[in-house]
């Protein structure tokens, strides 16, 4: 029960904003359209930034890698169409555990009770079609027509995002953007607005009284850290663990980044069997890459945010020796190719944010390792990066084609080859300036260690400001006889107990 | 019942793309993916060409194109990530009726079964998802897994696709893409495979008497054609109706094309209400638009396949004078920008089929206006183009951002604008041969009169052979305050009856 007769009102927009800003947002990904472009008044007085992403799909993957840096992110696209285009990068969010507060514009709620025939409708006057589908893809949903409860509504849904570390799903209708609602919970940290769930101490205390037991009853301990720590924001107090008592470490690819590599105890990745039999061949793919993904640790510093896409980077990159506070990013299950290109802009942003507040290092970078096929999925992600200024590293390993599908199926099929694209004209063609010294470009192809070795030590690597591209030839005949256990493997699993022995 | 005691038995893969094939599809889109490969190796020999999109959604779009010219196409990806990267498409196809065959390889049943973590999943053992979210967005699904019933419910699910004219949904498991069934059902029509309902011929007569009893009494009367009389197969009646009969005829913009437009009862193009307010003042928009559509129609020859994109190209498209046996494609309902791009690559190919079978002219076109906002959600698709060797003629209308949006909300926002690319370079970004006279590339930027009837005029263009892409740049800010009324109207509904009035 509140004091004041006349509490302060606001459109819903602002608070909806205001809320995302005192989360630590700073910047809104998303494609504009006609249901949303009244709420998209509301970012900058929200003293919030639009980064204004290509396509949707790309949007959401650049929500995503925000979240995974900075622990929660925005995204707003319209009703239908747009959102459609996103789902693939929502199931991701949702699977992997990223919190994305997904928010559509919708037709006004005067227009869905008319039942009007609408464009990205099937002209049905059905509304409900979209929401339904994102209820399986998002932790919590809410449809704001309510001005009276939609504060509360929106508290709760924001929450709900935290605390699960999952996408949530908000629908705006137009006609309740500018709807009136009382400021006064902004007063309150959302954190603290709801009430919280308590462990119950007993049982807490019953757990961890169990688990030393079995520590100081195992005769040969390993700690093994998986990928959801950073989501709970116990990334630290992980990495303290593995320091104080010294017990034997590893980390599943997922993982890959949370405990300081440094540390004596630290042992490399573990990925049960799919590691020996479906992972390591990779990383022997041909001479330059046995070799690679060793040596470019020695380019990496602390504070950096390194990524790999799925395939060949993600399994080279279980290679890579990591100093402290590195992040990693790699994709544990979805694995969805060329989500990494797309989440680096977010990443970037995100890590930029965090060194204008004095969170991570100045010297620190991104660095992307991408390959050819994944890169043309989502390939105008580049443009987001250069629209946004955004400073990134990119290693695009090119070995024309999807070399993964080939080796398990298909080596000399002409659908896993890729289309031959002219990837270091991608600044230009995707609009950097030139000659702009706040904003350098760097392009070089690579083919020998020399070539690599040059690059790394140069100057612009080494500053990683503005957009690098590093195209790293690998010649895919190269190929070792261990990649036999992988196709065996994988072939036996999709052929199942069914079907024929053909193939 | 048979009276042959061993039929023939082929695996189910071919079965399926042979059926294809009997339809009349020649092109496969899709993307290769670890759970479709093997499937992907019966393409070839059922006399099917390779199309691999850059991405999913490209791929669907291609495929609604493909379907749209030549009545049904086929699409093949890979589960999860690639079929929601898709669903867009697919929507967009369903809404406005193309008949797309879309397959999905998934995860073994023996995986299925055994609840396995898979990649592309949640890792919760439920595969049921994706499979929920499509039966929205397809009118007829089936999951192939009994060998005994999978060539007949082939034959059911690619004649709904054909009797509804929407996309149908099959699910193909690894283990039974070579699980063996009878090839006795080839040798029919698939027409013809399953009891074909009858119109009642008391009520149908009862229908068209009613229709023309009607049709007589009427003081003023007016054939409207509209876009969904090709998807049941009744162009050339409806033509040869208005032709006939002499009656004063109108196309809605979606079903422009259908009638000859040289006819003397043609009266151009109806839309309703919004015609006048919604989209007219588009036509408008600044000196060289006024009169740039018109002037193209001369452009403009039988056979030649028109496509305009959602926004200003398909606004001033409705002031194209279009000659015999043309056929236009634009979006009805759906809208979703980048859409025009991506299904002009399947349209494309198509075209090139009937030109090669004699059912199109040699010298009719693939054309396509398109603006920049939507070339940027999509534009990987010119490397679709380049790979598959499509003949194109691109009209990119550069207004540098979302003009629409721009109009309705924003003439000044951050938003509204996009990065500018250098759009020109498409061809040579995407890989497009230098200096191979079996596929020539052209270029050009225009800005006056002059220029544009320069690339009309010249040898390149009329021919429409190879790659080409002409870059008309617009002035934005050369807007009639006729597009006041389109402001008002919109906001009007986007207001609803709620809400402020701010903005």
């Amino acid at each position: 029960m509140s004091i004041a007769t006349h509490p302060l009102q606001i459109d819903l927009a602002a608070y909806l904003f205001m809320r995302l800003h005192q989360l630590g947002i700073r910047s809104i990904h998303g494609v504009p359209g006609d249901f949303n472009l009244v709420a998209l008044d509301y970012i900058a007085p929200a003293g919030l930034t639009w980064v204004g992403n290509a396509n949707e799909l790309n949007a959401g993957y650049s929500a995503d890698g925000y979240a995974r840096i900075k622990g929660i992110s925005a995204l707003i696209i319209a009703f239908g169409v747009g959102e459609l285009s996103a789902l693939n990068a929502i199931g991701g969010a949702f699977a992997e555990r990223a919190a994305v507060v997904h928010i559509v514009g919708v037709p006004s709620m005067a227009s869905q009770r008319a039942g009007l025939t609408m464009h990205h409708s099937f002209g049905d006057g059905e509304f409900g079609r979209y929401r339904r589908v994102y209820k399986g893809f998002s932790c919590a949903q809410v449809n704001l027509t309510d001005a009276s409860t939609a504060a509360e509504m929106v508290d709760w849904v924001l929450r709900e995002c935290l605390v699960q570390s999952r996408p949530v799903y908000i629908e705006l209708p137009t006609d309740f953007v500018q709807a009136k609602v009382s400021a006064e919970r902004l007063g309150q940290d959302i954190r603290l607005s709801l009430p919280v769930p308590e462990n119950d101490e007993v049982i807490e205390n019953a757990a961890i009284e169990n688990l030393l037991r079995r520590l100081y009853a195992a005769k040969q301990p390993l700690i093994i850290v998986d990928g959801f720590a950073p989501r709970y924001g116990i990334s630290e107090e992980t990495d303290e663990l593995v320091c104080i008592t010294g017990l034997p470490t590893s980390t599943t690819p997922f993982g890959k980044g949370i405990v300081n590599e440094t540390y004596p105890n630290f042992h490399g990745d573990y990925a049960g069997a799919a590691g020996k039999q479906v992972y390591m061949p990779w990383v022997n793919l041909c001479d330059l890459i046995d070799t690679f993904w060793l040596r470019v640790s020695h380019f990496f510093r602390p504070g950096d945010i390194v990524m790999t896409e799925t395939g060949t980077p993600s399994s080279g990159g279980r290679k890579f020796v990591l100093p402290p506070q590195t992040t990693m990013i790699n994709s544990a299950i979805w694995l969805s190719i060329g989500y990494m290109l797309g989440t680096c802009t977010g990443a970037a942003i995100a890590q930029a944010e965090q060194i204008a507040s004095g969170t991570r290092p100045p010297s620190s970078r991104t660095i992307l390792f991408e390959g050819d096929g994944s890169f043309q999925m989502s390939a105008q992600s580049v443009s987001d990066m250069i629209r946004n200024r955004v400073d990134v590293v990119t290693f695009l390993i090119n070995n024309d084609g999807y070399t993964i599908e080939r080796y398990l199926h298909g080596m000399k099929a002409k659908h896993n080859w890729v289309q031959p694209w002219r990837y270091l004209e991608s600044p230009w063609y995707f609009g950097a300036p030139r000659d702009d010294p706040s904003y350098p470009v760097f392009t070089r192809q690579v083919t020998t260690w020399g070539e690599l070795g040059e690059v790394w030590g140069g100057r612009q690597l080494r500053a990683g400001k503005g957009f690098n591209m590093v195209e790293v030839v690998m010649d895919i005949e190269d190929a070792p006889s261990s990649l036999k256990n992988l196709v065996l493997m994988v072939q036996k699993r999709n052929a199942g107990g069914a079907g024929g022995e053909e193939g």
